[in-house]
């Protein structure tokens, strides 16, 4: 069922097939290394596995190639990017980047992104700031899938957060999440084993519960963080507006119900608002608020403690954010990553309408 | 069972008793101040029911009555504020003004607080921003009833967040939540009213699934944001941890376990690693990024559309953040504050104990 590949082998791939849709080779480059870096940390739904959408959405002219991506507005510790329709996997490193050089001269940086498209996983971005010894937060909203508190609608994306912490001797501290319940790839996967889903993920198009994987595509909702209103999603809607308007509304992108979906074949939505989708990225150096050593240690501290809280089972320590994303990028450099059927098939077919060796 | 008071005649009442406990007057007139903005929002737990709470901890040397608050590092948009062990309630608004300066003049401003007390509630300190025409970010943490994922142990605070957003003729956008599911305030309504409480709220010391509102003082904890593993309960933990890391490890407050408790009877934490407890706080200044009036415009079309998204049932219409508070304080500023017998009849002897009259 599944072909092993070294991360090598599917950098090069995906570099290519950049190449040849005519990014150049430094957007190819980065384009290839943060789409890589999902499959890296074991979020496989949004790395290699979405090449061909991303090319997709370059055939339907959605994604401009050759993007000159601009500072349109900015003050010592904010900008807002103009990602002029570039791959999200560009425009976000460089819209990080603005954000962490301010941080160096003003001790913070914070960046809005309009006219952008999807960036592969939020955690790459926010971990840009740890080798400067700063913290790094990476938000974007994205097309309409989530119903929020009360409504059928769907209103919001999953909206994800990701935070980075640098630590001393221990691994930094990552936090990256949707602000729903679960994101749409576990749904996926329960889907393709005909299981059904917990309570909480999603609901029906009328707005009922329902345990049904394949909701999504009868017209129902993911359902946001908290998953009912006993359980408080209402703050789960909180967070993903928060996320949607950091985003959108603070630089003029699309928000709410006008996100353009990812899938190519997916209309765009009538009457939008702004400009492409929308991100917010901070980088906030360590040493504007103490010494780098002095919050190390602390961090190293706060880490131990919560390692050693007593388990409620002995076998499933608490478990740190991050860390197993770090352990199976570890395995994953040395041994390969391992790649389904379904994906294999694709990149290989990807291959060879453009002439690429898979 | 209840009384109904001006929210005037409760102002003045909470001033003079931090006036009688030895505040300067520009102190217990905003820690008055601070202290009713919950009353007046509906959030009855975190208001003038507290102010024996805070009396105590003057009575057991745990608060600084005349507290230097000194900013004790910064850079442009960046400050770390000793609040010399003040009440929260009036190191937080100083801490947020610092902020707020900040973003005057770079666009942005954050500022973390160590060595300060329980400062109110959190929407206060955030909505202090939007009549700059910026959004307020306010954080805290808080003595440790919160089990991380997987664990027995308690090692957060409820530590909420709380998002000002402004808008142009809708209402500002106001989150204010705790990052569990259900703030402790809530578990002692239902204790009250000897009823179950939902399940993912709470769990048994031995970490076990439980209904019971009196679970926390038979050992147990609260649960984070999310109330099980499959509801994804380790998206509210991280967010719980972010808060603190935030709050407390960026100034070198206590963090995690170590975090003063707020009753005055509980007795410290050993081995504390900081000075007392923590928060964050940020201002964006809209203009650092967009137009005042075009974000504005944005921000409004945005609430419109959330409030009329479809709803399941039609008596329940989609609800705008703030919004129930503002119409709550609205309707509270001119018909009174209602308080529970118990409240009033503990601030009657809090009024005979300073000869304030009641």
């Amino acid at each position: 069922m599944e072909e092993t590949l070294t991360y090598e082998r599917l950098l090069l791939f995906a570099e290519n097939i950049f190449l040849k849709i005519g990014c150049n080779n430094d957007d190819a480059a980065i384009a290839a290394k943060v789409l890589l870096s999902a499959d890296l940390r074991g979020v496989d739904s949004h790395g290699v596995a979405r090449l061909s959408g991303y090319v997709r959405l370059w055939q339907v002219q959605r994604v401009n190639v050759k993007p000159i991506i601009n500072i349109i507005h900015e003050t010592p510790s904010t900008a807002v990017v103009d990602g002029d329709a570039g791959l999200g996997l560009v425009v976000a490193p460089f819209a990080m980047q603005v954000a962490i050089d301010k941080a160096k001269k003003v001790g913070t940086g914070w960046v809005s992104v309009q006219n952008s498209n999807h960036y592969g996983i939020a955690g790459y971005h926010a971990m840009m700031a740890l080798q400067y010894d700063m913290i790094g937060i990476a938000m974007t909203n994205a097309s309409a899938l989530v119903a929020p508190t009360f409504s059928k609608d769907k209103m919001l994306g999953t909206n994800p957060i990701a935070v980075a912490i640098p630590a001393g001797n221990e691994q930094p501290f990552v936090a990256d999440f949707a602000t729903t319940t679960a994101a749409n790839g576990k749904l996926e996967i329960l889907q393709r084993k005909n299981k059904p889903v917990p309570a909480g993920w999603v609901q029906t198009k009328e707005g009922e519960e329902s345990v049904n994987a394949g909701e999504l595509k009868d017209g129902g909702a993911l359902l946001p963080l908290g998953g009912s209103r006993e359980g408080s999603s209402h703050k789960g809607y909180m967070l993903g507006s928060i996320v949607d308007i950091f985003s959108a509304v603070l630089s003029g992108a699309n928000y709410g119900p006008w996100v353009p979906p990812f899938p190519a074949y997916i209309p765009m939505p009538a009457n939008m608002p702004g400009k492409g989708i929308g991100h917010f990225f901070g980088a906030m150096r360590i040493d504007a608020f103490r010494t780098a050593i002095d919050f190390k240690n602390d961090m190293d501290n706060w880490i131990r403690a919560f390692k050693k809280a007593t388990p409620v089972n002995e076998n499933q320590p608490v478990i740190i954010p991050g860390e197993p994303e770090a352990a199976i990028e570890k395995e994953r450099r040395a041994i390969g990553i391992p790649l389904h059927k379904v994906v294999a098939d694709d990149l290989k077919e990807l291959g060879l309408t453009f002439g690429v060796i898979f």
